[in-house]
């Protein structure tokens, strides 16, 4: 059994792209865990590991090892628990990283923009102030709603769709980022529309995309388990 | 040994980066092979592979296999010649793959605006009306020169350099793309600062940038040979 600190928003809503790659990657390896939901300004909670981020994991069945970083965690549930490998083999690890890479510097800044109001209209009531303010200090002063509003401009969506284009070419002919099968990689990018999907009804992409119907089997994934989660059908 | 059809530039400049992708991969094979130096508008001497695009291969020690096509090529040598494997194992492949698409739809138009102009002085005489022509009509009518103007201002510069984040990312910590060692997903996307470099003396990179320290390991490989390549030091 293993105890995941998730990020918390208002009503159940749990958007942390960084969170959903630990739970898809809990659900790959099959392992049992329960959920610890802390909002945005609850750090006390979350003290105990050192640091102030989720994604965190106690591990029960290992000494209450604790762990932070998704990337520390997907390593360490793969060497932990070989069984249902997330990576594979070195140059799957390898390519995890890559997209990582990928993710965290071009599709993340894509969503963020696309959904920054939402989220904040999704977070606890008590942690919007901390939200807005840290947000809109990093935005250099913009607002959330004008920000949101410019990256849902025709032009700016369609930079952002046209970002996902090495995606939509590597889907030709596989169904999954590493071949046949999900993997880390996977869970990677699909972190990125569940931070959309569980915080906003703006369709961040459409159903002609490859990309869509890659997103389709993800969310099929351990009888629907991410689909499950509370958001907006698109 | 092995007969490759190379493009042809005017004076030994050799700038595709499809066929830089294949010299890099047979010198990673440690295969010998010879060039065929063929211009863009010579496709009869190319007629016999039934298509009309370089790189093609023609394997001597295998009864004159022919495959074009750079990633057909790629998987030809990784399962005529296994040692000295390109791809590692199959993640490995499938983080090549990956790697192609982002370097195909992202890279390239990039490299491909600044350098536009350039690359037409540096084709045979004989080829740069056809050269002109084809790339003018499919960027709807500009010029080669206003194009490469354009691309050259600091806006555009800067959001190619920004494209390249994904790699500089994945660069903390390891020397090349899939660790330790050179692969097939790192010739790739050298193929792309080899077409810049050996078509313009333009900088498309700074030396202040992880993704130069990188490049200057791929032109340091098999003794220099990308470097010693007919082209501009920066």
């Amino acid at each position: 059994m293993i105890t995941l600190y998730d990020l918390d928003g208002r009503d159940g809503h749990r958007f942390s792209p960084f969170c959903w790659r630990t739970k898809m990657a809990l659900k790959h390896k099959g392992i049992l865990f329960e959920e610890v939901a802390v909002g945005f300004t609850q750090k006390d909670r979350i003290a105990f590991s050192g640091q102030t981020l989720v994604p965190i994991i106690v591990d029960h069945d290992n000494g209450q090892r604790r762990v932070n970083d998704s990337w520390a965690i997907a390593e360490y549930l793969e060497t932990q628990y070989p069984a249902n490998p997330l990576f594979g083999d070195a140059g799957g690890r390898a390519l995890a990283r890559f997209v990582q890479s990928w993710v965290d510097t071009s599709v993340h800044m894509g969503i963020f923009r696309i959904v920054l109001h939402d989220l904040h209209e999704h977070a606890q009531p008590a942690d919007r102030p901390y939200f807005r303010q840290s947000r809109e200090s990093r935005l250099g002063g913009a607002t959330l709603e004008a920000f949101q509003a410019d990256a849902r401009e025709a032009k700016t969506l369609a930079a952002f769709r046209s970002s996902l284009e090495p995606m939509r070419r590597h889907m030709k002919g596989q169904p999954f980022i590493a071949g046949a099968a999900p993997s880390y990689a996977d869970h990677i990018l699909f972190g990125a529309f569940q931070w959309a999907r569980c915080s906003s009804p703006f369709p961040v992409i459409l159903k002609d995309d490859p990309v869509y119907a890659w997103r389709e089997r993800m969310l099929d994934l351990f009888d629907g388990f991410a689909r499950k989660a509370k958001g907006y059908d698109y």
